[in-house]
């Protein structure tokens, strides 16, 4: 199962590379019209996610246009909490919601861990599927949300713009937040291990709110849980080889800490520089990261231009991922990816 | 006009105070039930920007409520690109937009700077009514977006989440951006320095795009700007002792160059630990902030918990006016605000 010499695999594990691999967060997404003919024909983005054979499709779909160095598992980010029966529904144009959100102790000890292979089948077969279909073109990184993130989604039932109903909680009752994270941590580490056994080569957590907490809070709600799935699923002998990328955005007062986790990789958002994140957790880990999504919305040039600034911003070590440092969105024209996964292989010679 | 006394200003001189100042942005907003009665009065939020005795009354209005520090005029962000021409207008529950977006080196070209007293005179006089009002009880602090924030919604002509349009003019056209953040900055100060001169106190500058901006371009199209405004205010002298704050949300790479403008305050969102800040930007600059919004939906415990822990981590130094770090928000209790301006006099005389 193991494709040790793909760019994508080499860097995380800081080893030279003939030149900076790339790919793009949300790749498989809206600014494609194969996807967007896909999910018209599927009907809505749950049946997407939880029919294996259309999660390979679409997984597939940006590969088929760009030589990108990684594909990525197409999933929501809200599956556990939908194993753990909080049901998970879309509302088209308002985002995920759940029927049933986590409001009280009573709420929190009624969690238990969802099993993988039977709770969550649709994600291991999906993985399996895709491994196949690739045939080691790219490896496949397999990703969840962070236990922090899911949290907010639970407590709040939908997003929100503070997420005040979860602060709330661990302000108020942090003994029952902490119960929650705990459930949300082992959760997360048995599925990303199931993500693993199943042929993911390369495994991600997404701490999407992380960064909306203050430091103290970022700490004890968010880090010390990403913390704990890293230190599992390195325990964990089938699977402590595959390197796992903590992205925690708006975080970046937390790097060195990040880093501490022995985790391989970091995702970086767009607004630190490079260059001082990498003088700041030196080889300890990768970064991967980290373009300004809007760049993509300007011209050619401009895309060429900003892609070269961060490839010489992180010099010419090893363990730097090329990617955006959020999801792309759906008013980018392909071709401008295009322009960015070339520019990336072409500047990246130049440091490797 | 001057009120050296009052702790708030004090505090921006750095100077020893029997207790830590507090003021909250957006103290005089929908969270009030009397603020919710003049707005449904006066009809709709433009009309009380632009009335001056209504402006007046809901600047007022928390102050009547609240032992605070300061008080802040009522006024909108994007006044300047009003009295530009621009069209400033409301649509129910999306935010303020403008007729004619900026989208041209030829649209640049057209701006001119606002007179203040007579395009934009609704504004002085009201500064001038709310210190005739105030009778000195708390300072009053006046302010203006900056010129990228301004920038932004000029470029898009509403919000947005990313602001690709005016990133997308910045990297392909950066002599056309230059050229509006120019006469924006220059804007900024003339109406700035008219606040002042009609009578307020201290002047905040609202970056509140800022820290969208990836670091190079925060450089060049944000942070220079900022420190524009300031050389200009600091160089004229009727107004060069009033304290000027600069408040980049998310911007928080950046505070050392922000307190190397010649600013007095530097604003702080609360996603930085103020003990760090403190520690890199030491004496130079005053710093407010930095308490969570949310926070204030959790219990009372957890508001003079929160409280205490900041004021605790900025320490025994003088220089720190307690704020939130960004905007309050409409789900508020009063109540609840009440609690924590107790709370910060109360543990703000400890570390006095």
């Amino acid at each position: 199962m193991s494709t040790p010499d793909h760019r994508f695999l080499r860097a995380l594990r800081r080893e030279p590379v003939d030149t900076t691999p790339v790919w793009i967060m949300r790749q498989a997404g809206r600014y494609l019209p194969e996807y967007r003919a896909t999910r018209e024909r599927a009907g809505n983005f749950l049946t997407m996610a939880q029919t294996p054979e259309i999660a390979c499709e679409v997984t597939l779909q940006p590969l088929a246009r760009f030589p990108l160095d990684a594909a990525i598992l197409f999933s929501d980010i809200l599956t556990i909490p939908d194993a753990m029966g909080l049901g998970l529904h879309f509302v088209d144009g308002e985002g995920p919601k759940l029927r049933h959100p986590v409001r009280s102790a009573a709420d929190v000890a009624r969690l238990g861990v969802p099993d993988p292979e039977t709770d969550l089948r649709y994600v291991p077969d999906a993985v399996r599927l895709i491994r196949r279909e690739l045939k080691d073109r790219a490896p496949l990184i397999g990703f969840s949300g962070s236990p922090w993130t899911l949290a907010c989604y639970m407590i709040e039932g939908e997003g929100s713009s503070n997420f005040s109903r979860a602060k709330a909680m661990a302000l108020d009752d942090a003994p029952t937040m902490h119960r929650l994270l705990d459930v949300l941590a082992r959760s997360v580490s048995t599925y990303l291990a199931a993500q693993a056994a199943a042929g993911a080569q390369a495994l991600m957590v997404f701490d999407t709110w992380g960064g909306l907490l203050a430091p103290s809070m970022f700490r004890e709600f968010s880090q010390r849980y990403l913390a704990q799935i890293v230190a599992a699923l390195k325990a964990h002998p089938a699977v402590a080889d595959v390197p796992v990328i903590l992205f925690s955005k708006g975080a970046n007062a937390h790097l060195e800490t990040l880093a501490d986790s022995g985790c391989d990789g970091l995702g970086l958002d767009w607004t630190v520089d490079i260059a001082d994140a990498r003088a700041r957790v030196g080889s300890r880990v990768a970064l991967q990261g980290n373009l300004d999504p809007a760049v993509l919305a300007a011209s050619p040039e401009a895309i060429r231009g900003e892609a070269r600034r961060i490839i010489d911003g992180f010099g010419a070590h090893p363990g730097h991922v090329f990617n955006l440092g959020h999801g792309i969105t759906p008013d980018i024209k392909p071709e401008h990816v295009a322009v960015l996964v070339d520019a990336v292989h072409e500047f990246g010679r130049r440091t490797a």
